[in-house]
């Protein structure tokens, strides 16, 4: 064995090592008690040394920093729209990151193309789509920021040589979509202003007639309707908006529908969603996170256009030192945002073959059983309210005297859950988010069991 | 042991054999002869399966994938501006995707968001930063796209808001910086045709005379001149711009420079490149891919500000159900294009604990003693062509009778090299990139008389 290869065995047991002791924390104190950055930066040793360290100098790093990182991993994270750890999907990821092949051309990324576009066709197929294209991005805000330049690249094509040249489009979501589209549209020069927000019914839910109002003021006000973004499960009710009457609307204007699915669209897989997605063939392009519900570590996007050709209009540049060899259908730098790119496909196409499509189905149908359970625990308990029936993965309550910040420090504080809160109708509530399908609906129980002891006890005002 | 940790110890083994017979591969067969997409569509079952696959065919499947995969590892790779495979940067990044944390919280990545800042510090320092900020993005394409947002947001607050208002902005680069540039002026609504191209010297610096008077008369033209990308290693010839000279122009003019040294920064390591960076604390914002230079898989890059604040004026959104906890300061994800975001940090903290400061400085001359190498080499051949003496760590040449890209192809087909070819005034040369500082000197010149092999044989028409 040679000192390199010695090194490598060395490295490779000290991440067993590390992720042993991680799962053992995990198990012990699931969620270790929030500690404040400054009090952080004291006890770690951060700072970068001028002698590299020996491989024990860098393991007894490492374990500090991993001891006090919180764990995103077991059943008591319902903090974020992404949760758990699979491993199939970390055996693909740690894979992309030792093969190390940049996602631009096929010359140097080969077969890693090949999946890639085989998880882009069957996740089209999928929604309902036939020939279309996708290109992989790093997360949810810059696919649905792709999707609106591709949509003003289309209705505009003189923009992309010329610039925008003054004109006021408008693009319209709903009032509970994701804070990633005006965002978009500050960056791409449409401006935050000319994001117009539709009121949503009780269920959260875009208004159908609101929209097609909205946007035929706009044009008599002289500006120029570019887009529709729809949610396919909003950030904090989880809410699917109305796919087919949206889609008439947006065709006979003539405007680009986008499907913000970053969070939902892996829904599709539970036929109890069927409705939700009715009429997502129609809509332009689509936004959907495999990081979110798909249970592959960060990150992985995918943005799925119903026609080819539209990423190369609006991505493509001449890099006579990159695409050498092959045609542009092989090499996805000429429909990407990125030049380099990181392979985020081979962990999603490695646990689909571990789940198969049918393993993704009931994984996913376990996530919804698990918010419905949570909905009911909800309702057993008189001291808690919900707020809403659960349109898909997340549950909002509130708990009778305690406010929701206040509770949701104190389950942390206590170590028994990380979790979130929003704000529904102006009101403050808890927002659990049920995206780990190895959660066990006795955890669940027992989370509402905790937050019950939390109210009882005195740390909450 | 329960089911989910053996099943976790199968697939740590399944990975630890799958690296090692890679590497036996590399080892036997660096560069694997090309083989058309067609064929290996054919040659390979990646459809996703109805049915998860047990372990041994998740291991069959992967195999496969893994051996048709294109090596970017070992000394023989010498196409890209990446290359080669660290112990100590892959372990700080399989344990990132084993742990898992999005990076917009302290919340949720407590003290992986502190090293990603002691990074941030430490790598402006390295540039003569004193108060400086900056954010890690997914590649070195969408660092400059957040350079020309913070440039644009920071000379027209309004935009951000109303949209732009149809000026004509105009952004300045040499004809030798990269594409992402014009990229990022499309998708901004700034228009490709609002990039003006400045002259190189012989070397392949732009021309600080051109430049003032490119500016000037826009400036009589009615144009709105905005930012100057400045660049630190050129992709094709490694060229440094003059930075000084370009921060006199910029200050006096008030204009954006920024530093793009997604290929050449690292190089600040090496004291011979002294001259090449004085000026660099003048810029306003430099990119910086340490994914390029410093030895960490894909991708790791740091675009860096010299002025704090800017990325919050630009990137920052209300988003009530996330940033909960902590101030601002914590929080990156005010100040970052992404919304949930991969922990790029951890691999480039842990390499760097192995490396020491030292160590990267010492690592980093390496690679242009390599580029001095080969340079020698080429002067030695009686068939090849010095095209330049070069600027940094890639070295161009032609081969007298053998067009650059036969010769490129017939050294992969061959098993040989890989690597690729560019356009030097007009000629197409080989581009010969010494990135990895793995590569040992013998390899180097093994890699000429591979050159002058292929040259005889008939595999050149």
């Amino acid at each position: 064995m040679n000192n390199q290869d010695k090194q490598l065995a060395q490295v490779m047991d000290l991440f067993t090592t590390l992720l042993d002791e991680r799962r053992s924390q995990e198990r012990l104190e699931p969620i270790a008690p929030a500690v404040p950055p400054e009090v952080l930066l004291d006890e770690l040793s951060l700072e970068l040394p001028v002698q590299g360290l020996s491989l024990d100098g860098v393991a007894a790093r490492l374990r500090a920093v991993i001891e006090a990182t919180p764990s995103t991993a077991p059943g008591r994270f319902y903090n974020q729209l992404f949760g758990g750890r699979e491993t199939f999907a970390v055996l693909g990821d740690v894979l992309a990151s030792a093969l190390n092949n940049s996602m631009y051309t096929f010359k140097v990324a080969g077969p890693q193309v090949l999946l890639e576009n085989e998880l882009i066709e069957r996740m089209g197929k999928l929604m309902g789509y036939q020939d279309h294209e996708g290109t992989f991005t790093p997360g949810g805000s810059l696919s649905n920021l792709c999707a609106m330049v591709v949509a003003r690249d289309h209705a505009f094509p003189e923009f992309r040589e010329q610039g925008m040249n003054g004109s006021k489009l408008r693009v319209y979501m709903s009032t509970h979509a994701h804070y990633s589209v005006p965002k978009a549209a500050a960056i791409l020069g449409i401006g935050r202003a000319n994001i117009v927000r539709i009121p949503v019914d009780k269920r959260g839910r875009m208004l159908a007639p609101a929209l097609a109002r909205a946007i035929d003021e706009d044009v008599e006000a002289g500006y120029l309707p570019l887009m529709v973004n729809a949610t396919a499960g909003t950030t904090v009710l989880g809410a699917f908006d109305p796919i087919e009457q949206l889609a008439d609307i947006c065709e006979s204007r003539n405007l680009w529908l986008h499907l913000d699915g970053a969070f939902g669209a892996t829904l599709v897989f539970d036929e109890r969603f069927q409705a939700e997605f009715a009429g997502s063939e129609r809509v332009d392009s689509i936004t959907w996170d495999a990081h979110k519900l798909m249970g592959v570590p960060l990150s992985c996007s995918v943005l799925l256009l119903r026609e080819r050709g539209r990423l190369q209009a609006s991505f493509d540049e001449v890099a006579g030192y990159l695409f050498q060899t092959e045609d542009d259908h092989w090499n996805p730098g000429t429909r990407s945002i990125q030049c380099g790119r990181r392979n985020d496909a081979l962990k999603l196409w490695t646990n689909w073959l571990h789940h198969g499509t049918a393993g993704y189905r009931a994984r996913t149908e376990r996530m919804r059983d698990l918010a419905l359970l949570a909905a009911d625990c909800v309702r057993e308990a008189p001291e808690l309210t919900l707020v809403k029936e659960p349109e898909s993965l997340t549950v909002c309550f509130t708990a009778e005297g305690a406010p929701a910040e206040s509770l949701c420090e104190a389950l942390q504080d206590a170590g028994l859950a990380m979790v979130g809160h929003a704000t529904v109708e102006g009101e403050s509530v808890v927002r659990l988010a049920l995206v780990d399908p190895g959660t066990q609906k006795e955890q669940v129980r027992c989370f509402f069991e905790d937050v019950r002891d939390v109210m009882r006890s005195r740390a909450i005002a």
